[in-house]
């Protein structure tokens, strides 16, 4: 019986291994760019090209820009003594799309991961030691994910920057709102008793 | 506060109208694309024009092939008196995959849709009908979807061929496999009730 022609299986597997993108996915999704007429291909092509091109890390927050310096970075009306640390640019994008926080970011592009043999030095850990000492930081939020990983970063970087001084916080765990308690694990509920508030 | 830039935007945009693409997977596939460095990139443009190049759709099925005609069509140990009537190729390739079925195919690329206006005239239904009474066709088996569409599509077919002397069969609806009855809407259950059959 017949398969997929090989230029298409390629396709299939270059798309798939994008996140969150199963082998179900990658198929429908191939074969809906093939429906494309040509120009349409064409179009999409140049988007991703266009998208790419000359886009860079910024060199303060490495935050992804087109520009010197990213949009956060060159905004004075922000607080540039309050920095956000975040593992990934997504994280950052998260965060700016509630409109709530108006300091700056330090993206790590990672987190510490034994397992798979990330190490500090794989981060830019030096970058934000280096910003911590030479910038005017009162305040360093840490932001990075409530799971081993995120812990174990979270508590380097605690480490890291006890020598400054400067106020350490890491952003909060606990129930997210609207969910239910009962539907909550066991972990995040306990770690929410702990960390109750006075009302 | 800052968004993604506009030509990240624009990347997002055009990933999200792919199939099954949320605006969260699109962000988080965006910014997988633009962490890549250049030559990757480079790479994933060409493999997307690769398989579009000289993609086009088989003559006699409609299937998409990179050859004169599609790989189904031109297996001579396939039985071509069997023609299986598929709304889309992603159908086709569904039921390839399993390696039971051994006829040949007819791909209308769509559905009878009165809603979005898609008539018989926007399907590859004249080309069937040309199938049906130049080649030596003894079964029609129609698999299009169990829905709305793909039934009025199927009753279509089934009066469009009436005039030739051939068997129209369409793949059974019932109980998937591995279900459990109690999970299984009404619909599908009293369909399943309705056409039980003898064992």
């Amino acid at each position: 019986m017949s398969d997929f022609p090989d230029r298409i299986e390629e396709l299939i597997r270059e798309i798939s291994s994008l996140p969150g993108i199963g082998p179900k996915s990658a198929e429908r999704i191939s074969l809906c760019i093939l429906s494309k007429n040509e120009s349409e291909v064409e179009k999409f092509v140049n988007i991703i090209q266009k998208a790419k091109e000359n886009m860079h890390l910024c060199p303060v927050c490495f935050n992804i820009t087109d520009k010197e310096r990213c949009n956060v970075c060159t905004d004075s009306k922000r607080n540039h003594s309050i920095i956000c640390v975040v593992e990934e640019v997504r994280d950052l994008f998260a965060i700016e799309k509630g409109k709530y926080y108006d300091g700056v970011f330090h993206v790590l592009h990672g987190r510490i991961d034994p397992m798979n043999h990330i190490s500090p030095e794989n981060l830019k850990m030096k970058e934000l030691v280096k910003r911590v000492s030479e910038e005017d930081v009162k305040e360093i939020i840490i932001a990075t994910n409530p799971n081993f990983n995120g812990d174990i970063t979270a508590l380097y970087i605690q480490r890291l920057l006890k020598p400054y001084d400067i106020k350490i916080t890491r952003i909060a765990t606990g129930l997210p709102k609207g969910t239910e308690i009962d539907f909550v694990d066991s972990v995040t509920l306990s770690m929410a008793i702990k960390d109750r508030k006075e009302i």
